[in-house]
């Protein structure tokens, strides 16, 4: 198949935007991105689908999420973080049952399609409906069993029964083309230094990616000085948590030594704009970060705390943020910004095989229609365009895998209305 | 005619939010709002629109708007106000000409209508122009000449040709239904003494608001202190300009005697808090404002510093940064938002006829489907849905002074596709 439009941004490593181009694609990878003409003309035959006055972008990268939490959506807005959790997080969640899990997880990955986004880290409970559900729609993701010091939890009486659920899920998925298992303590402040060496070791004998929430708020930093003499990251370097395979979410709270130990170990940091400003936990020194070489990437953090999962206004928050926190304008581009949600996404992810689209790659990719919306006009630039000017509905065509998920204005792989209803109905019991 | 919808947010004194009710129109204002079985049945006959699983809100007010500078969308991202002031915006608009200023609004016009927003206040150059576009695509607005102390200018040779236009176009809209002037100064910083005093007077004379950017950087602050010997707010005070009638934009440096005075003075202030974050000019104090009681509205600026005019994602970035700002998520609530863009909007374009559904008040407001979009579900309370959770482009009417302007994705006063060739072609040029 050749999907052919006006603009490709490819994000490969010359940040190549190809005009009047396509894209060939064969079974679920990228076999060729060039000139239309060339790649028309090199494969007679091919069925091609024209997206005409569009621009077509490297799959967005949710790298941190809580997707059954839609079913939270709205719920405890303007509250801090504590508050929020205790009033209404917790007790909603402690009646959650698996049919509620799997359709919150379901409704939010047709949100992440519809918006552009291809590719998830999830961290939640009943781990094996957000599986169940992503491979319903077809999203590409890790998941990670959430894992805290408190039992009994949702995911299990206690720790041996949560470590079996989180194994059993492992080896459910394995070989999975789209889903992999990760191994995901929920916080410092929720946990133990055993727990979180115990789920290291876990994370190493199922060789999949170890995340946590960590460095979040003031007073995450303030109690973890008071229980271990040590700043969040700092603590987590003393339990050889810094790994290449590891991703933490948030790090709004860091001092120059952290930032330069995230670098120094090659862990991946996710940034989640639009919920550190929701609760009010502050403003991650993200530019710093990138400069320092810590492998960023971006996230919606869950849908009870942003309140949506549309990875293009998280662009727009995080290169406008990016900005308004190092104090320069020119210190977070709109380039920076995709970078973040695809390449960043990718080594959060840890998976080589996206964040661009290069011969080889995996055929993730949506499409930003630049005819229709009065803001896509005039496009001098389709980066500018996706980060600063668009609201996300533009997207006219997500495609994982080579797999057609959302395709003007209809969900491909799910009976929309029938989920929607089935959604709509949990969600009033939640 | 009758509208009903699932939800009707009135924004009346009470805040009252009616469930399943409806709005009935006579002529350009609302006749009534409530249950629509109570509206139906007392108004036997009357056509009925049923918006079905729709939230309605009073129209949005961008109070603060450039609107020909869609035609520089995207040139000069990423710098600082003065670079990208001089090296991109100035050089571009010294080459304007009246068809594209009129094409550059009306496109904007379609932007705002899109995304739900009815009236704006706007400021540029050979405003007949914006006059014009706004007149034919429908909304409503307050709309001034920008007036600098460099001659000769777009506007007009010298003081008196420049003053001459805006009087001109005084006498040519007065009476208009929805559009009237404004007397609306660049800033301290490209203005004199003299020049701001001879424009208030010009305001009185004309008897129409008075408007001028202010206190939008530190360097802003640097200056005037230089030059006046005072902080902006001071300096404007010092040559009576801080009347109930003026409305100053952007207000991002201020102390607390200048927000007292700003309170006590009836000003009114527009926040603009994309702009401020994309320039890296900083972030207004805007939650100790409202509790100072200054009269706060919201704007997106202009399309070259936003990018887009979509007010929805506008409210929702106010009320993120209200609550980053003040360090607190209790301090600017998604109804504090939706009040600065509506009530405060009307305060801004003094204009009291605006701002809320109630009998008298203009047929302005837009509908918000619930029953699309994912991210529109579970929708606990119509605010939250449309200040957190929507993109804007779930918006599926925009009706101002009782006229459709936008209605299930067609512009019904103007010639989408036609006015998009032309504005395409002035843009490529501009």
């Amino acid at each position: 198949m050749i999907y052919t439009a006006d603009w490709i941004v490819t994000q490969d490593a010359a940040r190549t935007v190809v005009r009047d181009g396509a894209i060939l694609v064969r079974g679920d990878s990228v076999a060729a991105v060039g000139a239309a003409s060339d790649v028309v003309a090199a494969n007679p035959g091919e069925q091609t689908v024209s997206l005409g006055e569009s621009a077509v972008f490297p799959g967005l990268v949710d790298a941190h999420c809580h997707l059954p939490m839609s079913l939270l959506r709205g719920r405890g807005d303007d509250k801090p973080l504590f508050a929020w959790l205790n009033e209404d997080v917790f007790p909603r969640e402690a009646k959650l049952f698996p049919e509620a899990v799997r359709l919150g997880a379901a409704l939010s990955c047709c949100e992440l399609a519809r918006y552009g986004c291809t590719s998830f880290f999830d961290m939640y409970m009943l781990e094996e409906n957000v599986f169940a559900a992503a491979d319903e729609v077809g999203l590409r993701g890790v998941l990670g069993e959430n894992v805290t010091r408190f039992f009994p939890q949702l995911g299990g009486a206690d720790r041996d029964a949560l470590f079996g659920r989180i194994r059993r899920n492992a080896e459910a998925w394995r070989g999975h083309p789209r889903l992999r298992p990760a191994v995901a303590p929920h916080a410092p402040y929720t946990t133990d230094p055993e727990l979180l060496r115990e789920c290291r070791d876990l994370a190493l004998e199922l060789a999949c990616p170890f995340a946590m929430h960590l460095a979040e708020t003031e007073d995450e930093t303030r109690t973890t000085l008071d229980e271990h003499g040590m700043r969040p990251v700092r603590y987590c370097d003393s339990l050889e948590l810094l790994r290449p395979d590891a991703t933490f979410f948030h790090c709004v709270h860091l001092d120059a030594e952290e930032i330069a130990l995230l670098a120094e170990r090659g862990c991946a940091v996710v940034h989640n704009p639009a919920s550190n400003l929701k609760l009010a936990s502050g403003s991650a020194p993200v530019a710093e970060m990138i400069r320092s070489g810590v492998r960023v990437a971006l996230g919606t953090d869950g849908p009870a705390s942003n309140n949506s999962q549309n990875m293009v206004r998280e662009l727009w928050l995080a290169a406008l943020l990016g900005k308004a926190t190092a104090r320069d304008p020119a210190a977070m581009s709109a380039q920076n910004a995709l970078d973040m949600a695809t390449l960043g996404g990718a080594a959060a992810l840890h998976d080589p095989s996206i964040g661009s689209l290069e011969p080889g790659k995996k055929a993730d990719f949506f499409a930003i229609d630049l005819g229709s919306a009065p803001n896509a006009h005039p496009c001098a630039n389709p980066v500018s365009a996706l980060v600063y000017a668009a609201s996300g509905a533009e997207n006219r065509l997500t495609v994982v895998g080579g797999r057609e998920i959302w395709r003007d204005g209809e969900f491909l792989t799910v009976d929309w209305a029938e989920l929607r209803e089935r959604f709509d109905r949990v969600a009033a019991r939640s």
